[in-house]
């Protein structure tokens, strides 16, 4: 059995740990932090788990979590990199699903993030883990940087066509948009139900910060800088991305777009290229693992439209993070993560 | 590995079977039936089950079932009644999600259901399959009746009160509110987003189908005729049910109740009587078996407030038939049934 | 032109005040007083009204809300208490739609408030705003005490049995269903949409703050004290609110309740009784000052069931606020409310 | 008084028609027709209009629609056109609120619409009635077709940037979210709750029938054949479109793009232009004949991002209509749409 910790439990990606590693045969759930509830149950404030949780949230502790084999950092950003560098010295894997060791370029972080980074000498060890461009080195790492939940979803959407050289690689157009516990559990005005509920919107228009993560990403697929106009927007539902994408083909190959898909994807467990035709609909990923990808060309024109979703909380946050898991313990990549999506 | 059948795969609790019966380790789910979408890929239809079913609907045939060990009867009322015979002849066990075998009187399902039952004397040998109650006999079933969402909820928040004799049975008050799932996946003016959504109604308070079945039940566990008075309303989400129940107490020992209750369910896996003071709320089932209960005596008098919580699909309907399966083939109650409500 | 000021105009009340005010004709909106956001222009805090309120938030002043001619109080309770005074002494009109002026007796006040009343003298002075039992104290009224929306929903559906004797006073339960912005705006966990969201729940069912006051209103109209179990629930939606209510009937007479309620409400412009058979449903009030109610006796039994619907923050609030106020001015009632709710 | 008669009463902007002339001082709703609901008063089907529509639906019948000063038509496609002509003969004027009168070439709507055109020789007449651009045509006009809800969003924002000549013609780009009222009142599986709620989708992705009609207008304005990506994505709310339009800017002018907005649109009404740094939001201009429209240009690229919301029922259908129709009559242009949306 794993001995897993989870620092900062209360959140939508702990609790979403939680649930899923509750049903995980390989794995123990020993620890789980939280400064403000310390010494409350688990499943006292989450009911859902009660039955399969059987832990008290305690407060964040060096000598506990390093008795465990891996924690997940389920955190706030800057909080994983306070902790890190002293877990991995004492050989404990660590999953980071906060932004603290996503960008390879400190200086960048440092500016979209609003502050400096705590330990920079980590990142260029830190790997980033997409499976299903960094598998290797994900089996290897020590440090796991867990990607986005917009960057999951834009990245499996371009890379096929990118790794092909097939699209214009200077005017990529990223049209995303979330649930609303993307935002989190904070009690934040802009989150309430009265707020986001019955209404749509754009936000961080002019820059987010998932912006420079999607770009190095699509720039390493493409081997040079790309152009992205990312621009997010909030759906009145609870789980699910779909991202919209949109790219000038260079190729008049269109027919085979549905092909390269299907090969490119064919070994992934979870990226699930539809049938042609087929829109990708949120609500059947949702709690799953899965993303789901349709390729469109529009009137047999020269511009490329991609649908890719997923859900938030799993590919983009907590499932994935499990899959890396497994990947760094050598289980089988989908250990505790065999369900399907609730429907409806 | 036990053969299954499904008659009736294209509705909200035939698609909730296929889901759990999915990632059930001792079931093959071998042919589903649809008549109008015979021959189409199940994961066609429902592309949350990709990677996971792999059957056709099929034409309901009497010879592909009866190669079944089990049939489940996800279909509209009137449909079981009129091959659960010849099923039972050729050694298949029954399972019946519609209302067709769950009222004993005849003439009273006949007025409640609006036409002649076409096999009056099978009724007697069905089995009601509410666990909580009929353990022992829905082990020796060979035709289980499933018992109705609305039911299920009601009866597991008044039995212990009622089989204590703790509570006035004359003026039993049962004010539910359902999810618009349990409309199903007909396509009706009533059900669409724009008419169930952002809003909040009564319906049927005349007089609702599952108002006999809740009766027969209660009565039976009351030894006499109970009183009720049951109005079902429609809340603007996909699943779930909250029962609210009030009844007089014969009794002054209100505080007794949280140890009643808890002493009740203490063997039942599906039934979690909450913590004094915890409201349950229907997010926490939701995708999951359980049933959750809180008992409330609103200050101190002698009206006594039960809560009970399911997810309408789940022990309201296709976990609750699986649970029945379980026990009917002498598995363990819980088999396929191990999984965490989600949320958010 | 009468000159409006609103005390808390940051608020889901105090911007449904501003939504109505903005189109009553004979209204001036002079002064919108909000500690956090003074100096910032309302719409741009409420884009909903840009081009039709052109003033800015200012802080709490006594000069400048005392060149008003009423004074509405939009505010967390305790706030409207400590100004009061001063404003009637001025000469100016006071319409509370917090609940410092709602209860008579200042010991029960204080007990469900959990504060000391600041000013007890002004509390017998105070008018209940309800018109369609109060209409000729509110014509008079200085300070106005405008109704909670529980007990607004409630009352209106219970009066007219009680009026006339025909219900047990002892065991009346109302089980009464709230959208979720009656939980104001403010940042709170529970009002998140990702908790709130798709899911319902019973909360305060031990006791409510609204249970007094309703209470006191049934009972005066009873003549005697009213026994009542009173829970109140959250619905997945933004506004709305529907009580249920049940209670034992004294006569045989169950016929003749349909035309009690219409007789009782022919007169009123806002209490609408439907048509046997029909069930309220809240779209139906959605933005309107209309309450609507209809009347069951399930199996003709002695438990009628009255379902009754308003729009908490318009009849529930600020509706009934302004509807408070044309009376107060001598105004036609429906000033300013002649509305029709947004359907779908 | 005008006399006005509506066919095909039941449907959502039928019924949206109804809320809004109820309300309008200068008209008298006198003919409402639907086939289906003969003889039943209006206000039984939308009990949202108790109180302020006094009239029965009527079967289809010309001599009493010849008796209106204006007929809308609020039907499915197809139907306008076959009652159009003998309507205006009688010296009627005619709003159709479908497609029929839409697109001036008549083989490009036969293949987007599916039949053959009725009356083809009145498509020359027809009026476009977007005010914003065809303001005077439209006061003269006796037979006027009233844009689609798409295209009144996505031509609204982008048609500042095409009269300039501002941006590349050739990739325009809109990706269009719409709530669930857009598809109707009709009974289909997709608008149930249980399909369109909590779940995001894009549809139609290959070609929907708002195309032709969006690439009319802005070609038009750009008086040559513009080249657009149309993807639809519906929403899981009722009401509300979002279009996040996405163009190549031929300027370095983008600081200069907010006054041209603000220029364009300083006479009109409906269309407000957001300060700089504003993300409209579809809740602000719910129930209200609005469009809000904020311009971005992230990073200071070279790629323009215009969000433009409406309601897609007021100013994307009926409320469009009454503008129209005060046009038509030399009304004020706001009359009976001077509401305020309602929030939250």
């Amino acid at each position: 059995m794993i001995r897993v910790g989870i620092v900062g439990g209360t959140g939508y990606t702990g609790v979403e740990l939680l649930r899923i590693l509750a049903l995980h045969n390989e794995v123990e759930v020993a620890v789980v932090t939280s400064r403000s509830d310390d010494g409350m149950r688990v499943d006292a404030l989450y009911p859902n788990l009660r039955g399969t949780i059987d832990v008290c949230f305690s407060k964040p502790d060096l000598e506990s979590l390093a008795s465990c084999d891996v924690v997940f950092f389920a955190t706030p950003n800057g909080t994983a990199m306070l902790m890190a560098e002293q877990l991995l010295a004492r050989n404990v894997k660590v999953i980071d699903l906060s932004a603290d060791f996503r960008i390879k370029d400190v200086t960048e972080w440092a500016k979209w993030y609003g502050m400096e980074h705590a330990c920079p000498d980590l990142i260029a060890d830190a790997v980033y883990g997409l499976p299903e461009v960094n598998r290797d080195e994900i089996k290897q790492a020590n440090l796991l940087a867990c990607p986005g939940c917009y960057p999951t979803a834009v990245q499996l959407g371009f890379l096929p066509l990118i790794e092909q050289g097939l699209i214009n690689h200077q005017h990529l157009i990223a049209d995303v948009k979330s649930g609303v516990s993307g935002a989190g559990r904070s009690a934040q005005v802009l989150s309430l139900m009265s707020e986001a509920g019955e209404s749509f919107k754009a936000y961080a228009s002019t820059g987010h910060r998932h912006l420079p993560e999607i770009s190095q990403g699509l720039s390493i697929a493409a081997k040079e800088q790309v152009g992205l106009t990312f621009v997010p927007h909030l759906v009145p539902m609870i789980r699910g991305i779909h991202a919209t994408l949109y790219a000038r083909l260079k190729t008049d190959s269109a027919a085979e777009l549905q092909a390269l898909y299907e090969q490119r994807y064919a070994d992934e467990l979870f990226v699930d290229v539809l049938p042609k035709g087929v829109h990708p609909d949120t609500r059947n990923v949702k709690g799953s693992n899965n993303c789901q990808i349709s390729i469109v060309v529009p009137q047999g024109g020269d511009t490329v439209v991609i649908l890719s979703v997923i859900d938030n909380l799993v590919k983009g946050a907590a499932g994935q993070a499990v899959q890396n898991m497994n990947l760094m313990f050598g289980l089988a990549e989908n250990s505790g993560l065999q369900t399907v999506a609730l429907y409806p």
